[in-house]
């Protein structure tokens, strides 16, 4: 038996193209046909358009001298694929993954939980006290403990669940956990960034949640990034810089105020130490109360930006939660140094916020991408990030915005709004520009790597005839355009949807195939030489 | 065989008390024990919050003279029960059903399209065609066409799976389409206001979708009161002013600029030739471009609700959708004749209509519900409602508010915030107060109508053993609080969490019982009497 060589997707495709300028109108590339990916490295290796008809399939196979795994055609020395549909009568279309910029592993099990609390009471209510949790036990200080195996692998279940091919992942401070988290991602087949969270301030952490000095910042993070650099690489010809590493080490001072001078000065003469310089993650402008903190803290610093500025952690690679409060100044020291925005915004109403004023942000030429920020946020799902996203933007003209009109921004409603197709740009092609990986992910280039899902609408389920389990809560008549589809998908979809997940190439959540042959081969997918998990 | 007398429901009940002041703290009141609803009438006939163990509940039976239906025991002269239990294992309970104040039945199909565009735009591109298409074919002028019963089927079985036991609803100028829905509602067991939308005036109306007259608009009006007062009642002891009647009509024009003053005059006379003055429902003060065409067409009234008021549709069984921009004194006026809001945040959002001012009304004494407002809003589900209740009032804060503040209205953000528990207030008892059933539905107490939805969180499910359709997308790790616990379902949950829904006693959705005697009984329940479908 040969094992297939391409993986085969037909049927339709759709994705967010590459914007030139961030005010070009965001529109769905919807296309119909077929396209291949490497089994050996998970990276597409070509498509066609062209292919309409059963008949075009056949045209194809034989041109290329292909044979369908398990038929029976074909010689010896035919070179197999495996060929999976989206089926048009189930609705069914291949869409990129969606990349989550700011998601806080720890804090899932308190999705949902924060009542009517902002920010800063919330944290010492809720999320401190869960993260404390993730010690190791006193008697094995090496073992993460078991409440951070079953938190992990739940997240990262969830979030794969949900469509979400890669994360960017806050853990803790805690070094057994965190590589432990590194190591599930890197097992389970999710790519993922993976920041040990820094916080050695004892006029802000809580006592049972900080790091014992700057020093043991940097050491306890040197740790981490030690492990993730030792999983193994995804296949042989991966990419120079190790892009295409499936996880990645992400420096993590949790917001200014946490950290003292030296352990922001250190973190960013670590990240300086890497070719490409490492990647950094931190809070910035999320709440009113926090940017006062800030600003008492940081008398001699213009705004929040600079002080991140100051201390060298304003980068290319450098990703700013929320963002939801900047002055244009701010804007435009963010852009300068092309420092990255994630945009929250399930967690920016959650917690009573604001409102991020992305398009403003946009225009003044910083990138931005969605985040979940669960558990601030409160649902693992993107497709519920960019529906948020869409809402909160149809809010923002009654919002006041002192300095944002001088700066060009009219009031005119329209200018504020981010439309169903900028949303889920946003949560593909704008995440993996945040995430630094614009030419791995987010679309379905030639030689970009095969992280997709295949979304599900189902077709129409009459009332009447619903059994226990209905496959959608969309519903489609059936006249509808496939952009009018993928509305309905953004508006009421949800992980019920998400047929089939699959990151660089390898399914990791979900079905492949229909009928007799279909298997679910989520977590029974055990691809070679990943190491053993950590303790 | 002898029929169950009662049905008695055991487990966990949790509800939102009755408040006396709009400024007291919700809590959600949490008991455990079994309460009994007659198969008879579907009213609540007792309840006993001592029962806690299996020994309880035999203690009880006993004590009544109660035999379980199935069960061996008992003589032949004892009273059967019929048993359904909330599992605490699956974290199930049983809540009050959700009450839609306001949804466009008719738009069902269009649910999640209506891109960048706000309201007016939105009307003329998605809703009038659609609303339109319900017009009786040509050839046979008294059948509503096949369209209708799709959409209409469709809409009520969606909103019963979301756990919406009461429904006011709008469908369109069409007598047999309108009668078609209010006999669907009434043959598949859901509470309905079914309200034959009036617009007159050819200024604003479409020709396609139009009354010929004012007199048309009353005359076509009085067809479907006639057809739904014709529908049988639920039980010979009906609520001596009909308000347990399963369907009751509503007059609805559909809001001030499509409707003529005769028409508008008509329709309060109208509603005064019944015992109780029939219900009224319209929109109002959604969008600022509407307040401008309203202050144009009706120069010399003060305000939106003055119009309405002018014409005596401002009564206490008057719906009035949306209130998003009302003035001080307009909120007095409506306060003052004692007419209710339905606030539909979902739909406030997508259109970018603005923010409900929630708390302000309700502290200026207007009574408050909730609305889907399909398909303005993008989801039928009132759970999705209560969740965007909660996050648009934190948001609330950063909008400007003129004349608000004069008004006693502090900026302090936690004056705006509708926590959990009020928003689950507003989806119940308010929705009750709203449609003026407060005495019938949203609560558990006795002599109350069983309007009913049992929730299933779930059990825990580990990562790696997901089958292909989860039960549940909230994850309860087992040590959260019950209050904790209706948090993450308000947060998190959807229609898979909505077990089983009853309305006046009867079973009008999902399972009533688990393992070999599970049935779906959804729409295999044919009570008797019932008329038939229109046509």
């Amino acid at each position: 038996m040969v094992s297939p060589m391409y993986t085969l997707y037909v049927g339709t495709f759709i994705q967010l193209p590459r914007t030139i300028s961030p005010d070009e109108k965001h529109e769905l590339a919807i296309t119909r046909g077929a396209l291949w990916v490497s089994v050996a490295d998970g990276k597409i290796k070509g498509f066609d358009w062209s292919v309409a008809t059963e008949s075009d399939l056949q045209t194809l196979l034989q041109r290329h001298g292909w044979v369908v795994d398990g038929s029976s055609r074909g010689r010896r020395s035919s070179v197999v694929v495996k060929l999976v549909r989206a089926r048009e009568e189930e609705h069914e279309f291949f869409f990129p993954g969606f990349i989550d910029t700011h998601i806080h592993a720890p804090q899932y099990p308190n999705t949902g939980l924060f009542g009517s609390s902002t920010l800063l009471d919330w944290l010492q209510t809720y999320t401190f006290p869960m993260e404390a949790s993730f010690a190791s036990p006193a008697a094995l200080p090496h073992l993460p403990p078991p409440q951070a195996y079953r938190a992990y692998s739940q997240v990262i279940a969830r979030t794969l669940r949900h469509g979400t091919t890669t994360a960017a992942y806050y853990a803790t401070i805690h070094v057994p956990a965190t590589n432990l988290l590194a190591s599930l991602a890197h097992k389970k087949g999710q790519r993922a960034l993976i920041g040990r969270v820094c916080m050695d301030n004892p006029a802000t952490c809580p006592s049972f949640l900080i790091d014992e000095s700057a020093e043991a910042s940097i050491a306890h993070t040197q740790a981490v990034i030690d492990h993730i650099h030792a999983l193994p690489p995804l296949s042989p010809d991966d990419h120079p810089d190790g892009k295409t590493r499936l996880v990645q080490p992400i420096l993590t001072p949790r917001f200014a105020p946490s950290c003292t001078p030296p352990a922001l000065a250190g973190l960013a003469h670590l990240a300086k130490q890497y070719t490409p310089p490492l990647h950094i993650q931190t809070h910035i402008s999320e709440n009113l109360h926090e940017c006062a903190l800030v600003r008492e803290q940081f008398p001699d610093c213009e705004g929040y930006a600079d002080v991140y500025d100051r201390f060298g952690l304003l980068t290319p690679r450098t990703i700013l939660a929320h963002a939801v409060h900047f002055s244009p100044r701010e804007r435009g020291l963010v852009a300068a140094r092309g420092a990255k925005v994630s945009h929250c915004p399930a967690s920016n109403s959650a917690l009573g916020s604001g409102i991020c004023p992305v398009r403003w942000l946009r225009r003044g030429g910083v990138v931005v991408g969605l985040g979940s920020d669960v558990s601030g946020g409160y649902s693992v799902s993107l497709l519920e990030g960019a529906r948020q996203a869409c809402l909160v933007s149809r809010l923002l003209p009654f919002v006041q915005q002192p300095g944002r009109e001088e700066d060009g921004a009219s009031k005119d409603a329209g200018d504020a709004v981010i439309s169903v197709e900028e949303a889920l740009y946003l949560a593909t092609r704008g995440g993996a520009e945040v995430v630094d990986l614009a030419e791995v992910v987010g679309g379905f280039e030639l030689g970009m790597a095969w992280d997709a899902q295949l979304i599900r609408l189902g077709g129409f389920e009459p009332a009447g005839l619903w059994t226990d389990a209905p496959k959608s809560n969309v519903d489609v008549w059936g006249k509808e355009s496939w952009t009018e589809r993928v509305h309905k998908w953004v508006w009421n979809g949800d992980d019920r949807n998400v047929k089939a997940v699959w990151v660089q190439g390898r399914l990791v959540h979900g079905f492949e195939t229909e009928g007799a042959g279909a298997r679910w081969t989520g977590w029974n997918w055990t691809p070679g030489g990943y190491g053993a998990l950590p303790g």
